[in-house]
Formats: C-alpha cells, structure tokens, sequence
C-alpha cells in the first residue's frame, strides 16, 4: 500500500485523476444530494432527481464538444473494448452484403485491438499501419489505402499505451463515416465533431469514473445494426430511450456531470488545450534535454495525454519509480506489454504536478 | 425535486437504498482511501491499492453466499439486460448443431424480457408461463415442459415488476445447467449455489450501485460460447483476466465490498433473510388487512422484496403518492407497464422505514 502524508500527483493511465473540486462535492452530496434525502447512488434512474442531473450532463457535454444538433449522445456500459464489438455490430449493416468490409488504421496497442476484435464480425482492411515502425507515428494520409464503399473508417486518434496522437481529423472520399476511439483524450483539445460518424470513449481518463462509455453518433448512423447486436447495445434502441434501456450507471454520469461543469467553469476545452499544450510542452523538453530519457516518438504525433518514455539505463528503473514514489509522483510505470515509464498528464492533472515530475527527472538524470 | 428536512425511506425499485454505514464512509474515504492520497476512483485498477478492495470484495461475496471452489466470480458490466444476450451468447455453443434450444419459465416483466432477447441466438421453448394468469403465481414445477438435452434452463427467481419470487430452486433431468436471473434478491435469502450452472445479477438492488453485474458462473459452462460473442462480454475471457479484461467499475466493485462487509458484520444473509421475511410479513399484512389495498400475488411466489399493490379506488393514486411524500417515504409509485403502487424493501431498508409505511397505509385507509 502507499502511504503517502502529502499531496500526491497521479500519473495513472486510467481510471486517473480527478478533479480535487470535484472529490469535494461528491463527499459533500454523498449522504443527501440537494436536500433530496438520498445519495445520488440510492435514486430511481427514473425520478424527477436524476433526470435533472442526467440531462444537465448531456447538455455542459454538448456544449464542451460542441456537438451538433444532428448528433446524438449516449451514455452506455462496457468500455472502448466494449465498443470494438460494438461498433461492427451497429455499423456492418451499412454493407450492401456481408461480411461488410470495414477500414482501420492501426498506430498502436488500441486499434490493434480493435481490428482484432473487428474481425469477429466484418472483412477488416488495415489501410494504414505503422506497427513496423515500433508505432511510433501516425501513417502519412496520403499513403492510407481506403476501400471505396467501406462500411466505416476506424482510427484511434490517441493511443494511451503508445503515446501516439493524431494532429488531425481524417479526411475520407464519399460517404464513408470515419469513426474515432477518443477514449484517452477527449476533451482535451478542440475537435470539430462534424468531421466524424461516431466517436467514442471509455469515461476513466478524461471524463469520469471506469464504468461510463460515451457515444456520440451521428443521426443516420443508427440503422445500421446486424440481428446479431444485442439489444442492449444498439444505438438507436439506447438513444430511443434516452439512454435508459437498461439501468445506466447513474453515479458514473453524475460524476461525469460534475466534471463537465467543472470544465466550463475552468473556460471549456479550449483552456484546456491551451493547459494541455503547455503541460506536453514542459515534460517533452525535460525528456529531450539530454539522452538520459527518451521518447521514441515522432514530436509531431507526439501526445498531449500520454507520455512513454524509456531510460536510457534500464537497470535504473526500479531505483527510478521508487524515489518518484517517495515524492509523491504515483503509478509512473510503464504499460507492461511496452515497459519502461509512462506518465499520463489528462486534463485533471495539475501543471503542477508535472513540474514536480520535471523537477524529479533533472534531478534523477544528475543535472 | 424533493426537498426534505427529515430522514426518507426510499421504497425504489432500483438503484434503491444503501446502508448509511456504507454511504458514510464511502464520503469519509472520498478524496483519500486509507491514507494512499488517491480517492478509489482514480486508482489504476491493475495497482495494489484497487487489487485488494477487488479481492476482497471478492471474498466477502464468497463466503456470503457460500459459493463452493468450482464456481467463479465475474464482475461485468452491462446490467441484467445485457446478460439477457450475454448469456445466450456464452452458452449456446453447448448445443452440438445450431441454433441452439433453451427452456424459459416466464413469470413476469425480466422473463419475458429475457426470452425476447435470447431468440436473436437460440430457439426458444417457453416450458411454462403464468402469463395467462397476470404473472401471479410462479407456475408448479410439474406441469414444466422442459427440453431433455436444453442447452439450459432459464429462470428469473425474483421478479421486480410483478413481484413475484421462487420459493423452491428449479431441479432439472440431466445435464442442463439452471440460469438463474437474481437482479432483486441476491443476497436477501439463503441460496444452495450449487443447483444452479449461472447465477447473475444487476447490482443496483441488494448490492450497489447500478453499472455492475455480478456473474457466478461452474467452470463447465466457461467454453460454450458462440464465435460471435463480443470478447469483453466472454466469460473464460473475463474469468482468465481476473475480470480485468477491459476497465472494470472500479468505483461500484469499491462500494459492492462495502455493502458485502456490513452485511457480513450484521451476520450475513441468514440474518438478512431473518429480517427479510418480517419485513415482507409486517407489510403484506397491512396490504391483507381488509380490502382497501390488493396485492394480486399468490400469497406462496409474493416477493419478499418488491411489493406491488392496488388501492380499490385507483383514483385516489395521486393523493396516496402525495401524502406518502410528505412523510418521507419515497419512490412508492408503480412500474408503469403495470401501474399501481410498489415499494422495494430490499436489505438496506431497515424495518422502520416498512413500519412508517404501513402506519401511513393504515391512516390512509382510515382503519
């Protein structure tokens, strides 16, 4: 166990820190939400009481993302793995005839899931990847061999294990809808949604607790699900009912909520690309500074969320987790199927804590 | 909104009411779980900190329901609707040709929910219903039309909607594993684990909050899935994965522990079904006192934990629920399909909560 009497900065890939504010009014609210006698855990999904809380969260969402009206939100269970079933099984239908052939670029751990997962259910065509480059960018547009006619686009376009972010939203000929994985970085920079089919995230980076999936999926993309997807599970059946065909995870949205209003009050996503920017910009210098640490990817898909890095001498990486330990800089290990360190710096992590974190670098390299 | 200034009893069907030991300390030990600075909602779930509340959560829900070696427990997410896919979808592969057949008891609302669901997958044989009847009796196990060679047995052993509930556990011929749905009443009564292949349950009733699914599941049925069956959702895959195979709902596993260790300090689900049986006797005696209110359930299958009832003039329904209101006692309207009133007295309503209920029912019918 950590025992830990100070302040602590948690560099955890998810589930990951939260806002400290937000802690605060969850503790508060616990035992008796706004005078209403219940915790917000013990209301009916039905009563006056978390609709309100429901609907507020769906509309501070809608203007953080600036959603269109044309799209929809839904709040659904199961996680971005979840969705890689998912999503073939809302999508496919659109083929003509199946298996539906579907496109993926493949950056990194996530999307390789993905297509795996895929599989199970459509022709999967890998238009792009850059997995003999150690997934260490993002393949040049030009070079992605699309499929005219292709059910749907899938790009991850932030690899939390790989580090690898897109700095741009894909461009596709013809009415084939792109369909973006933002589990690990929605919400941290501005995107233009309209650019997008669908896009999804598992809530435990930069939205809320694990447990909570966000779905955003434009209007015509809801009939398109095979016989095969589970009722519960497909998107118009949950849009349908307001996202209550089956109990939602009401305290997960509640948090989430506070969040989203949390997030307006700070200035909205456009503070925190602003914050996001300068956060990366401080821990990439500190890592680039000499070849003590290294970051093996290219800067210009560098991510903003996620940052792997090796050190140079790896026989030093436990001496190295154990003095960031000491300071307070927990869960800084690096994802096991790629080693080395990691530090995940979302939206709610102070820039605070990634100058500690610098500080702790410089001095751990001898500078 | 409710505003009020005294303690409620919330009768919801669910989510529903949690201990006030549970809540307490869940709000003590928000911002920081036993001194690590990290609240349990921003704890990576692969960190020591999350793994021991996971496991013993794990253990206290064990030895609870005496879950014997050979059966494992799963985690999941996706609610009592989900496993109405999830199921069909892990246990269909038993059949040696496809579709596969299994047997349904229809007694109610989730019965039927779940036989229309399982026929996306398998053949389905409705081997007895009390529909015919209003779903008011659980139909006697000898006129039961079963399938010799079923893949399995559906039963939904608590039924929230029509308050109804098996007094007897199914006993099949032959190699047919039971599926037992308990959403609303695990943990309320003593259970033999052993007649049944799969027990699943939502746990936004008996055992926290909504967005986590419990699944006690016999080794044997781990490997008759379908190929279509989503990865996350595969049971061998979820088990193999110690139910870390995506992100579990760290935060609602956290709180499920809690709920399981004040059970195990009130001594366990011996005591609870003890206190169960007094409160479902204190009310349905109320409900049976005259002919002012009508419970239509025979009197051996009425649910120990969702109580639907009829005032003989349905037009005084809203001055009932208002009146009901002003004292505190919350969430008593009806499911809508069926209309009425019911109140949920599942473990943490404490048997005040029934007694101010049934003093309001007495006063209210002028007795």
């Amino acid at each position: 166990m950590t025992q830990v009497s100070h302040p602590v900065f948690n560099f955890s890939a998810g589930p990951a820190v939260l806002p400290k504010e937000v802690l605060q009014q969850a503790a508060a609210e616990m035992l008796d939400w706004h005078g209403s006698g219940m915790s917000v855990m013990e209301m009916s999904h039905r009563g006056p009481e978390f609709i309100s809380i429901y609907e507020q969260a769906e509309l501070d969402l809608r203007e953080l993302l600036a959603v269109p009206a044309n799209y929809r939100i839904l709040f659904m269970q199961g996680g971005g793995l979840g969705q890689n079933a998912i999503v073939p099984l809302n999508l496919a239908g659109r083929a003509p005839q199946q298996p539906a052939t579907v496109d993926f670029v493949q950056t990194g751990s996530w999307s390789s899931k993905s297509i795996k997962e895929a599989r199970r259910y459509v022709n999967v065509n890998v238009a792009a990847s850059s997995e003999a480059n150690g997934f260490t960018a993002v393949p040049p547009q030009s070079e992605w061999k699309l499929t005219p006619g292709a059910a749907y686009l899938h790009v991850c376009t932030n690899e939390t294990i790989d580090g690898v972010e897109f700095n741009f939203a894909p461009s596709v000929q013809g009415d084939v809808p792109v369909v973006a994985d933002m589990s690990s970085h929605i919400l941290s920079r501005r995107i233009d949604v309209s650019k997008y089919g669908v896009i999804f995230a598992g809530a435990q980076k930069n939205i809320g607790p694990a447990g909570l999936t966000l779905v955003i999926v434009r209007d015509d993309l809801l009939d398109a699900a095979l016989p095969i997807c589970p009722g519960v599970f497909n998107w118009r059946a949950v849009m349908e009912a307001d996202s209550m065909l089956n109990t939602p995870p009401t305290y997960a949205i509640y948090i989430a909520g506070l969040v989203f209003a949390h997030l307006k009050k700070l200035g909205g996503v456009a503070e925190m690309e602003r914050r996001n920017i300068e956060k990366a910009r401080l821990l990439y210098a500190a890592l680039d500074a000499d070849d003590f640490y290294k970051n093996r990817v290219a800067p210009e898909y560098r991510s903003r969320m996620n940052v792997p890095f090796y050190l140079r001498d790896e026989s030093l990486n436990d001496k190295f987790l154990a003095g960031a330990k000491a300071r307070g800089l927990l869960q800084l290990k690096g994802h096991k199927s790629v080693g080395g360190m990691r530090a995940s710096i979302y939206n709610a992590m102070p820039i605070e804590g990634v100058q500690a974190l610098v500080d702790y670098l410089n001095e751990f390299a001898g500078r």
